[in-house]
Formats: structure tokens, sequence, C-alpha cells
């Protein structure tokens, strides 16, 4: 704060992503435990210790990588999807852009994800992430139905919102070991599996178990 | 193996099976952190030395805890897709008998599962779980389609796989976390969401993208 502006050539918001971006293209390409503060520093063209005031431990720089991109990617679905237009309409560019990110960041993806998913401290920022992931669609969904004079029990919007979620994240992951698939066409095929059913369902026609 | 059948009045197998089912309810009950290999020892009724030496330290009797119940899953699930039914008779009942595994055990899944997902030596079990579980569903849906002189494509028939796997287990969590759920319904409902899109893109249907 008492720094010259001289000395400081840039504000500190910009100083701090452009550290950050250093930390993500560093963990993506050493993953978490081999990542160095060192790498990082140097990437960023900042000294070691003006790292740690900055952004503190690996730990928490790794938490503030993970925030950032993940907060990136939830504005990225939610831009897509304008509330103007058909449901499906909305998901399919909510999902084009989800597996849009995934696919331009395939290496990011792989480590920061995985990385996350298996260690205590960063599985809580992934559970947030997908508890609003959850939200924003079930929002959708409900907006959509009330907008079509519509009622479906809570229990079956939120249902289908898990569904959509868990079986987008799981072909996230496939999408990230697979450099030559399409993640448009990764896109497409999710509305074929999970969208004709999803639409099923809330328009109150379900899969008949067999009589037994 | 030299003390006198006096003396262990057990087979090694039945001793361990005893001391992994006192194990998994001590974890469940407490979390991983928190449970001491003291409590696992009294509910098991032996010794703590020899908890250690029948099945090792605590982080290698947690694996064989996260492998026995995966086990148990995954044969409950093959066993109740009898391959002689329908393709979506087979994929209900897989269903009915994860969710009903599942419900059966909330507690023990909540542990378990979201214990194994944070922490990385546990988290390579539930990967390999995952991926026997996504052969499995894609071994199903192959099978069934040559059974139907029908052909997919390998891509297509993994994607489904992903998203299925991906869906139930997003949904699994969902049961855990709701004790008024019913298990069967919850099989129900996925077969709507996911089942009636799957069936079309199999079929060679899909969702076809907005014309931009």
């Amino acid at each position: 704060m008492s720094s010259s502006p001289t000395f400081r050539r840039l504000p500190r918001a910009v100083r701090e992503q452009q550290m950050l971006d250093a930390a993500v293209r560093v963990f993506s390409r050493r993953g978490y435990h081999a990542a160095s503060m060192d790498d990082i520093a140097e990437l960023a063209g900042i000294s070691k210790p003006m790292v740690y005031a900055y952004l503190g431990t690996k730990e928490e720089l790794f938490v503030a990588c993970l925030h950032r991109e993940g907060t990136r990617m939830l504005e990225a679905i939610a831009g897509a999807a304008a509330p103007d237009l058909p449901t499906d309409e909305r998901l399919w560019r909510g999902l084009r852009a989800f597996f849009g990110f995934v696919g331009a960041h395939r290496d990011g993806w792989a480590v920061l994800y995985r990385q996350a998913r298996g260690s205590q401290p960063f599985a809580g920022e992934l559970a947030a992430m997908r508890t609003r992931m959850v939200e924003v669609v079930a929002g959708m969904l409900a907006h959509a139905l009330r907008a079509d004079g519509r009622e479906v029990g809570e229990t079956d919007l939120e249902v289908v919102a898990y569904a959509l979620v868990g079986a987008s994240e799981s072909l996230a992951d496939w999408l990230a070991d697979h450099p030559e698939a399409d993640p448009e066409q990764t896109a497409t095929r999710m509305m074929s599996v999970a969208w004709l059913g999803a639409a099923q369902l809330l328009a109150g026609t379900t899969w008949p178990p067999p009589q037994v």
C-alpha cells in the first residue's frame, strides 16, 4: 500500500490475475504435489515472497485457482443459457459452454478437478460448485415449467438436476481423456442421453417399471 | 498359523469378515479420521494387535472396507441384471439393486464414499470401481444391441455408459442425504430421466441441435 506507483506498476488485482494464470498453468502441467512455488513465481515474473504475500501458501493458491476457474466456468454456462430461449436450447447452450470450457482446458480440468476431487481441503470447494450447478439447473427447469403453467414436484426437479449434473461431470471427465472428441458433439450426445428422458419425466411421463 | 484350534476357534476368513464388519460400522459412524483402532477392536471383540496383524494399518483397513463394500455392491448389481431380460428391465433391476444398496447403507455410503472421494489413497479404489461400472453398463448395452442385430459406434456406447454411471452416482449421493426417499422410486426416476433418452440415442435418434 505504501509503495510508490513507479515501483508497483500494475494494480494489485491485475498482478493477482497474472499470478493465478501462472499458477493454473504450473498446477495443470505438473500436478499439485510436484508444482513448486518457485516455478509459479518464475512464470509469473515475480519473486517468491511476493507470491506468498499476495496469495498465501501453495494450498491457498490452489484453492484460489479452483475458485477462479470454477467461477469462470459457472459464469460461462449461466451466460450461455439465455433465459428467453426454449428450455432444451438453454440446456444445450449451457452444456455446450460447459463442454467447450472443459475441451479448451483439458489439461487443467484433468489436474485441477481430479486433484481437487482427491484431496480433502479442495473437495469442499468442488462440492460447493456442484451444489451451485444443481441449483442453476433446477432453477432453469422450474422457470421453464412455470412459464408453461405446469407444476412438477420439487423432488422430481431436484432428481433431474442431480442426474443431469452428475452425468455432465462424468462426461466432462471422459472428454478430458479424449483429445480427439469434439466438445460440441459431446453436448449434443449429452442432450440425447439425458434431455429426451428428462423432458418426459418433467412432462409427467415416467418409465414404467415392470409389473412383478 | 501355529496356534491351537482351541485358541483360534474361528477360521481366519470368518474372523476377518467380523473385523471388517466392525470397521465398516465404526468408520460409518465416526468418519475415517475420528475412528480409532481401539473402537474397531472392541466392537470386533478382539485385541488391537490382532486387528493390526490381520488387516494392517487404519489406512489399509479402510481400503479393505471400501474394497469389500464396493465388490458386494457390484455383485448385487450384476446379479440383479439377469442377461435374459430386456435391456431396459436389466438396467432398471441393476439400478434398483444399486439404489437399494445405497438406501440400506445410507450412513456407510455417506462416510465411506465421501471419505474415499476426498482422500488420495482411497480415490484410486473408487476410480477403479467406477471404471468397472462403466464397463459393466457398456457391456450390457453392447450385448443388447448385438442381440438386436444393431450396431452403435463404440464412442456412443461409452458416452451413454459414462452418463448413466455419473447420473447414478450423483443420485446415490442425493439418496444418502434423503432418508425419506424411496430407493426403488429413485431407480424408476433415474430410468425416466436417463433411459428414455439413452434408448433414443442407441436407436439412432438424437436431440437436434438448433440450426444457428
